[in-house]
């Protein structure tokens, strides 16, 4: 950026802390991953009704609000997938620095555009393995997006014909061969022990 | 994006309306425009403060927030002014439709750019100008840019070596010219009276 040393701050004239008294939790990223079909954006929209139900603030980014507007312009080559994650990480940072809990629901398949995630939003991160095996999404296939990928209409489709790099150090794992409803109520008692103001 | 068809919607479990309720005000898009040195960012901080101070969800971005993070990729081109445009566009409606009072503060310098702001944000993006000509912001320079802008030290500086496209259809024009107390004030009665739940 060429101008940067022609940039100044006018500081936030409200503090992080004053933002998590007023709402009485902290702001957090929660950041879950997974394969297409593990169930992140239901487990996140289910997470999003439980919080709003104890009075807090949270807010699902997924591919829902995100691909259709800020990352319009980018596909899913390596490159793209990489800035699209890079993009989310920023903006949920963002919104954990406005006060809410932002649960986002993306593949996020690569190891190190997590990590990227993480660092742009230090303490408040929170990494979720939503941990389902291949075989299982594939049987599940909610979108039929597995029997396309197979039949090779999807290329570089996540768990068949791109990676996923398992976390190596998330903070929570759910396991979804459990019940949703067990996956449910462990993600958000975590939240909310992680969030407490 | 190729594979768009591909993409499926999961819905918020959480309406605007319910998050209106809660919070006690709807979410919404300030979008404060002008040259710089106009007095935006200390406007929009100020304005954060009071809407904080009632009990409401607010929260700024500027390029403080923005140009470090999520648009450290851009400079300064026409183009990546567009660019960056529209990415705060597309954020600030994200926040918007997470409950907030977004409160945006950048020169915006292309009415075609705030207009594709507006479009994503919907009925809840409000244009507020904040007006000082270029003669008076010149004359305040807090952080001495006019005279580098004059002495060539930084090209396309917006009100001298580039555009600045008033707006002709703010829903508000902050005359600077007034006092800032005024000028807040008038600032901190609209956006309490449009986002009136």
């Amino acid at each position: 950026m060429s101008n940067d040393k022609n940039l100044t701050k006018v500081s936030h004239t409200v503090s992080p802390g004053e933002r998590a008294a007023k709402n009485g939790h902290k702001g957090a990223v929660i950041w879950l991953t997974g394969l297409s079909g593990s169930g992140k954006s239901t487990l996140g929209m289910a997470l999003e009704r439980e919080l709003h139900e104890m009075g807090k603030q949270a807010y699902v980014l997924d591919g829902d609000n995100v691909r259709f507007g800020l990352n319009s312009d980018l596909g899913f080559s390596p490159d793209d997938r990489t800035e699209n994650i890079r993009r989310i990480g920023e903006v949920s940072n963002l919104m954990a620095q406005a006060g809410l809990i932002c649960i986002t629901a993306f593949i996020s398949p690569y190891r190190e555009d997590r990590e990227r995630a993480r660092k742009a939003a230090g303490e408040n991160f929170y990494e979720v393995y939503v941990k389902a095996d291949v075989a299982m999404c594939e049987e599940r296939d909610p979108k039929g997006l597995y029997k396309k990928a197979r039949a090779g209409e999807i290329p570089e489709f996540t768990g068949i014909s791109a990676p996923y790099e398992e976390p190596d150090k998330a903070e929570l794992v759910v396991d979804t061969a459990e019940t949703f409803g067990d996956c449910l109520n462990k993600l958000t008692q975590f939240v909310v022990d992680k969030t407490a103001a």
